[in-house]
């Protein structure tokens, strides 16, 4: 284990808390025992473990240490005053890492013919986007397709996906014509969310490969992208005053789709 | 519109940051143009509706507050920095209000027949639970039971529930045996969640009335509490890391369980 006299470690975390630092690196910062050893089990190119053996009393991230160290992977101890000043909550474990993670551009991917991918437009909440995150991984999506919005790389994003926005494939589209062009030449029918469709889930049609897109949690899709769908479905839901939240939806989206998909669909 | 001067009102609201004041006097705090107007669209009983004209812009409030002011509520006019004080916002909009609403005792209702109940043991996160009452709200549920855990008076369940707090029925129990006790005493089974169990949705038997009972985020039901279910529920996922935030979880359920009760459920 090597010192941290090298490198300002506090200033380098500070600065990865910066969009554009994490998305020019292609790095991240992540914090605590699991989300730690999630990321080194999804087989992340480590930058750097940070340790606070004051503070650690893990015995299973003792352990991962150990297996990482003998990896050849950097682990950087740190004084109690700046392990307090990198980390970002009110009780740190003494654990945290820098890790390489990169969103590929949605251009460079070939589409799957039976994928089922969810697709974000303008999420706002890092805690819903994570969220989002954690449904896709648990409910079978192919990948993650994000535009604008919040990034997947955000503290509180990475948190809130438990260690899925490490399993599962997330792409990113400058904008939504790409991810139309992309749907196009593939083979992919984009299928929006609106509580205006007149297609109401669960008899709507829908069918892979396809894209379901989900707009943001203030205005939904706007008009003239629901006009570019192939189809455009709608939550069964009561009074007008109704609506679920954008990761609530995505979750009953892909559990409709994995249902219809499923051995014994149809009954 | 009063002024402020009888009444120390940031030391009321201080208080109602407490639960057991919420709970003993039944009054909860909502701030912000929407909550405010759902609270009196939702017809509770306002104890007061606290207003910064210097920050107060919008049209619709105040003809709300116009609306409110002619049938007898109290509306108290309070200086910024008395605004500023007991708002829980970074850029407050100076429109809050204190309002009477109390959860209903389990004990004391009779089941529907029909109903489709949802409920919630020792939920522990404000805008989860937030969450699944606005989900409950939308999807159809009769009404949502919970089981100690966090307050759906909380200030941030209040505001994640996006009204919905106060427009479905929102019933406790102090111990889960009062909810077994009340579901077999008015013949509605009780279906617990658990990623363990052998019944996968959508094919897993599932009738009303029902109570869809969800553990917390941390460790799911006790196993005790599983025993006296009449079935366990699993959502259909993948991979072992695998696991469904409670608020989509119980998005999920509830989609399912309506997706039966459809007139065209079968197809």
């Amino acid at each position: 284990m090597s010192s941290g006299g090298q490198r300002n470690w506090p200033r380098r975390v500070r600065a990865l808390q910066d969009r554009r630092t994490r998305q020019s690196e292609g790095v991240v910062f992540v914090e605590g025992i699991r989300h730690v050893i999630d990321a080194v089990d999804a087989g992340l190119h480590v930058e750097a473990i940070l340790v606070d053996p004051s503070r650690l009393r893990s015995a299973r991230a003792w352990e991962m240490l150990d297996a990482a160290g003998q990896q050849g992977v950097e682990i950087v101890q740190l004084s109690p005053d700046d392990f307090a000043r990198l980390s970002n909550r009110d009780n740190p474990v003494g654990l945290a890492a820098t890790v390489h993670w990169r969103l590929e551009d949605l251009r460079f991917i070939d589409a799957d013919p039976a994928g089922v991918y969810l697709a974000t437009d303008n999420v706002r909440d890092p805690g819903n986007l994570g969220t989002i995150i954690r449904a896709a991984d648990a409910l079978g999506a192919t990948a993650l397709i994000v535009h604008k919005g919040t990034d997947p790389g955000h503290p509180t994003a990475l948190r809130a996906s438990l260690g899925s926005a490490f399993r599962l494939p997330i792409h990113t589209v400058e904008t939504l014509n790409e991810l139309f062009y992309w749907a196009q030449s593939n083979g992919v029918a984009v299928y929006g969310t609106s509580a205006r469709a007149e297609a109401e889930l669960p008899d709507a049609p829908l069918n892979v490969p396809a894209v379901l897109l989900l707009g943001n949690e203030g205005d939904g899709l706007a008009e003239e992208t629901r006009d570019l769908c192939d189809g455009l479905l709608r939550i069964p839901m009561g009074g007008a005053a109704s609506s679920l939240n954008v990761a609530v939806a995505a979750g009953i989206l892909l559990y409709e789709l994995q249902r219809r998909l499923s051995p014994s669909a149809g009954d």
